[in-house]
């Protein structure tokens, strides 16, 4: 199952409302349950370098059915999941990339935000999934 | 001078529009000055390949300041720019990508769409434009 | 939608058995509607360098909705698509790559197979897709 | 020496019935003795990022004829392969990935597992070890 452009939309609006109360410039990426890029909205002024990471952040949280900072506490030094990041092009595990979860617990898509502390990326990730479900995903097996 | 978030979601409203119209599903894509990702709008059921193609097809546009179809006039065999597409991680030289020239000449961007028969693309790229500006840059040296 | 193991797994004996039937050495890969790899399958002696090939066919068939061979009558030097094979990381463009299209008209995967003469390529993909549906896209919008 | 379909595809099935009765969706990806993919296998739900990483394990256990999990304790920060996941195009040296060596101690190829805990991932990958041979190789020089 894959989020509409619809639902995408609304999660991006949801999103920059939040960036501007917290008056940040945001990267704001949604892919669908394919990681494949369905809309990205870069406001004025916002860091070039958070294009990418925006996107990454996406796909990462996508990939994993899981908030990117839960993998980022797992791929530390010493970490069980060190060097993760190597993988499938390129992973960013600091927060800011979560999953979108619709009300039937179907991994639908994610969204990934860039452009300032990684609380404020999170908390602008966070509103954006509010206004479609949620980011924690049913015990295994979910459905995508 | 790079092109404003809102001028970008303009044009891809006006983009959106002209697709409709005409029956097709679309990628759309918009950079800045800068041949970096602004905003990118995939509708529902577009070929997952056009997310690739259209931004590509942004980039190109703006990395030469002409639509792509005219640098893939030059770049077939025994053309002057024959494998120009090898450079800059890949470009599409197919048309559906229109550089965005604003009232004083100046370049802030360009927009590229893939998703039906390339001349579809092409007009839907150009209804974007037109809201802006036009494609057509004044006599080098021109300005970005 | 995407397809489940247990088709692609039926498509890939289907096909594997037209492999043999021709007396030809085949790889063989089948996608998923987010063109994300779900199996892949090498006989013994086939090429290596079918591996890559295979899967891109699978990829470029699920990123078009088309068969690869259709992409490559149109990207041929002065055709309207020249070119494309540079966008998607590498697309492959002549025949043996089919769309795997469920009984309500539902673009659900891909299979690519690479191994032999693209006449026998093509038969062995046919082979695998008509067990689980068939390879034509009704008119668009169609859906993934 | 390569390990055949008919090997590979054993070892994904011992491997599969063990993700299951540990009730994870893996994906499991068999790799010959010139680090070259053989056969891949994806259980539905199985994370989209295990694709690539369940192969880049594979493909790194062979590289070097050791268990992913005995390079990583090399590569951590002050170790002596610090960085050497920048090599081969990305290497995983996390537990989840084993060398394949048959009853004559030749090295015929590696197999690769991602899905869940790495604990899981590698009692999955030994599973599909077990019944073609072991993961120890002789002491150097050994064949391949």
């Amino acid at each position: 199952m894959h989020v509409t452009i619809a639902h995408a939309e609304a999660a991006i609006e949801a999103a920059r409302k939040k960036a501007v109360e917290l008056k940040t410039q945001m990267c704001i990426a949604v892919v669908d349950s394919g990681a494949n890029l369905k809309a990205f909205y870069r406001m004025d002024d916002a860091w070039v370098g958070s294009i990418d990471i925006s996107i990454k952040k996406a796909k990462t949280a996508l990939f994993f059915g899981m908030p990117t900072g839960a993998i980022g506490q797992l791929s530390q030094p010493g970490g069980s999941l060190f060097g993760i990041e190597h993988s499938n092009d390129g992973l960013i595990t600091f927060p800011g990339g979560l999953p979108i979860v619709d009300e039937e617990g179907v991994l639908v898509g994610a969204i990934g935000v860039s452009g300032s502390a990684v609380e404020n990326d999170n908390a602008v990730a966070q509103a954006g999934v509010a206004v479609l479900g949620v980011s924690e995903l049913p015990e295994h097996p979910w459905r995508t």
